[in-house]
């Protein structure tokens, strides 16, 4: 079992959006996290807009490339692409795992 | 069940040593977590020195405290906080949970 820690960042004028959205997130877009083996997936925000998601999963690339068959992914992260920082383009091409220094179960 | 997220900051040109550290934390302080309530408790860095943590408790407040009532906590803090930046202080009286904006089960 894998767990994964990564940081992105949200637009701070659009964070209070971004929280009632994700308040509401599709029920089909939660299925099909859940039947992609993303697992107590978690996303946590400081108030400048960083984000900090958090996940379980058995192998996260496996996890990401199912996500990346679903059409509601392409829905949900082009609608979501607006909402962070950067270049354009899909935010959840830019989850990169940091390192797990430390872990108690 | 509270899941909580904090971010510290750990000084770069120290950040190799604390996962050293890290790698190794004296079972006695293992035990104190686990007898404080925290539970599935992981640490995540960026190369620049962010630091992620994440655990679930029943209450964060009391597993504080119940830490603090620990004499093993108040020697691993201290040995710890010289690998922190900003003021001198105990880095685990910094641990400010963010928002949990989504969950997934």
């Amino acid at each position: 079992m894998q767990r994964v820690c990564f940081l992105l960042r949200v637009r701070r004028e659009r964070l209070a959006e971004y929280r009632e959205r994700h308040a509401d997130v599709w029920p089909e877009m939660r299925e099909a996290l859940r039947a992609s083996g993303w697992r107590n997936y978690s996303l946590f925000c400081r108030d400048d807009g960083l984000l900090v998601g958090y996940l379980e999963t058995d192998d996260f690339a496996a996890a990401r490339a199912a996500m990346e068959r679903t059409g509601v992914n392409a829905r949900w992260q082009a609608e979501m692409a607006p909402f962070f920082e950067g270049p354009p383009g899909r935010p959840d091409e830019r989850m990169v795992p940091l390192a797990e220094v430390f872990h108690l179960d």
